[in-house]
């Protein structure tokens, strides 16, 4: 089955939601990319908070609308917090959202990413070699980054979405997000965007802003990858590299309104 | 009584003291705003050193000028180091400011920063809603954000200075600094700077270098609000939104200089 | 003997090999620069990774194809973490690089850079105050400046290249990058990059990547010098102060080519 293309108007219906819920969300992230992450979502509208402690983690989870564990510079003491707020977050009925940093690549993370699977996330955000490893196939990533197109990924994509009720989100040249059914097509961005650390883990954080907004899911989650995406494309023509991409990408993030979704 | 607005040539005596000086600061901060809050004290002048290991810690504290604690991503470990660098910089006579990010909304962070209070900082920094919490009244913050104007605490950030000894700065679109008696307005800034992570984080370490300064320590203090806020104002002139305000705010806080005091 | 000065032509030669190998780094570095370590790394054409986990750590430094050990923010955990990985590096034949930040002033790290010298790094980078120590002398840095000029650490820097077999640089208004025998100077950069945090730290990472490629060693490493000050030079020349410098010192990172080095 044919992904449909996400229309600029369901994009532009979750970005108002965005805007106007203004959500609050935990982020467990790596070391790497914790201050654009923020930037990212504060350039959007919502509000992030990096709360790390275990009993502080299990606490604010409860208090936050969305949770993001994302996997990257993980350690066996940041793991059991991540647990913690997971379990705490499913309690009190908050979404929350994973982003295996490579996982398939190395032991303690890819253990960590299964039993994560298990504790039911709202969405997964990927690149292909990403999204296969979690699907129990072979991934083949170099370090951080996929050697595969996302394409590569969607049936695996579909498999693991049905397989756990998560949107899946495998993001690359185009980005496919799907609930095991129905899929979404989301084009845009530059390639001058894997040249900026992070781009994949702040989209990651979006996902997880997204998935707490009312309405389907899968579109929620699709739009997430569009406003990032649509913002790639115009800082792009703004910028001379990826030194001035970045405030470039953040400053467009800040504009997006309807008329860029037109 | 009516707070006294910091005058441009006392801010700009302080500037010229900081710069002359180029104090070494020893922070112990959220792993967010490490890199932002290192920039802005070497774009100012001063020389920034993050040191976290217990015992390197305690060392440090007694060769830095002065130490900042902020507990936005505190964890058990990282509490017993910055109690270590506490205990030293005040036993060589170094001056410590405390910054309690998200004070009040959860517990652990609270119990810290309270033991912390005991310890006599020189200096505290934090919205209405932490410096609220911090004296013992309900902040109710969202996050790490305040939901109170900086007005609301005002009678709180003065009973506070009372009690602890230290100089209390609440900001906001207003910044209000007081020593209990005396308290000094500081106007300026714009509300893109709460859309960038780490601005008033990196506050704190302007604040915690203003209080190694000669001189009174209320004035010290305000001029460091000053100096934030007016690179601020001459920043969001010059910039499209977020992503452009960080490297336009920091080229501004470096050419800051007596002509912009007037 | 007279350091000669690396020619444009090798530093091309060394640079194509750069862009073409990609190298995947696995950088443990401090917690206040890996950001940007991940962004010039990315900028120049190489693949960074932050991994931090012991047991990963060590997995992953056979993967990738160099590391980086920078002790700015050592504790006693990552240090066991970096240990495990050195290891592992030298067992695979990566080679891995040493940045021993504020070495000498500071006792814990001071063992620890001590006891990672004796396991044969293939590259050490820091500044006159820190080699000198390294090396067993009175370095003097202030925090994790230097308070000495490169020249006069040339001879320590001799001394430890020939005892440790590690091509050693020692970088400042000039670098300086000798294997012992032989001594190449490296000239260019700015003053103004002493006031962003992070441009030592990330010339490490790049002397890890370039002492992954093939040929002279000694040429190497000069050449990874000479792409950041020749980055930094042309930078400056487009900036307003250091919040500008960032973005067009990695935009020029990204566009530094055969022409840029005639």
């Amino acid at each position: 089955m044919q992904p449909d293309l996400l229309s600029g108007p369901q994009a532009a219906a979750v970005l108002t939601q965005f805007r106007t819920r203004s959500p609050l969300v935990h982020c467990m992230t790596n070391e790497v990319v914790q201050t654009f992450t923020a930037n990212v979502l504060l350039a959007l509208g919502a509000s992030p908070a990096m709360v790390i402690e275990p009993d502080e983690a299990a606490q604010f989870a409860r208090l936050a609308d969305a949770l993001l564990i994302n996997i990257g510079t993980l350690t066996r003491e940041r793991a059991g917090a991540m647990l913690a707020a997971i379990e705490s977050a499913n309690q009190a009925g908050r979404p929350w959202t994973l982003d295996p940093v490579a996982v398939g690549a190395l032991d303690f993370r890819t253990g960590f990413a299964r039993e994560a699977l298990a504790l039911r996330p709202a969405a997964i955000r990927g690149n292909a070699s990403e999204i296969l490893a979690l699907a129990g196939e072979r991934g083949g990533g170099r370090g951080v980054d996929s050697t595969q197109r996302a394409e590569a990924a969607l049936s695996a994509a579909r498999e693991l979405a049905g397989r756990s009720g998560a949107v899946v989100a495998v993001t690359g040249e185009v980005d496919y997000v799907t609930d095991g059914e129905r899929t979404l097509a989301v084009r845009g961005g530059d390639v001058l965007m894997t040249r900026v650390v992070g781009t994949g883990c702040a989209l990651s954080a979006v996902v997880a802003a997204c998935a707490s907004l009312p309405g389907s899911q899968l579109e929620n989650v699709a739009a997430g990858c569009w406003m990032m995406k649509r913002a790639g494309s115009l800082a792009v023509t703004r910028c001379a590299g990826p030194g001035s991409f970045t405030p470039a990408f953040l400053d467009a993030l800040y504009q997006l309104n309807r008329e860029a979704c037109a």
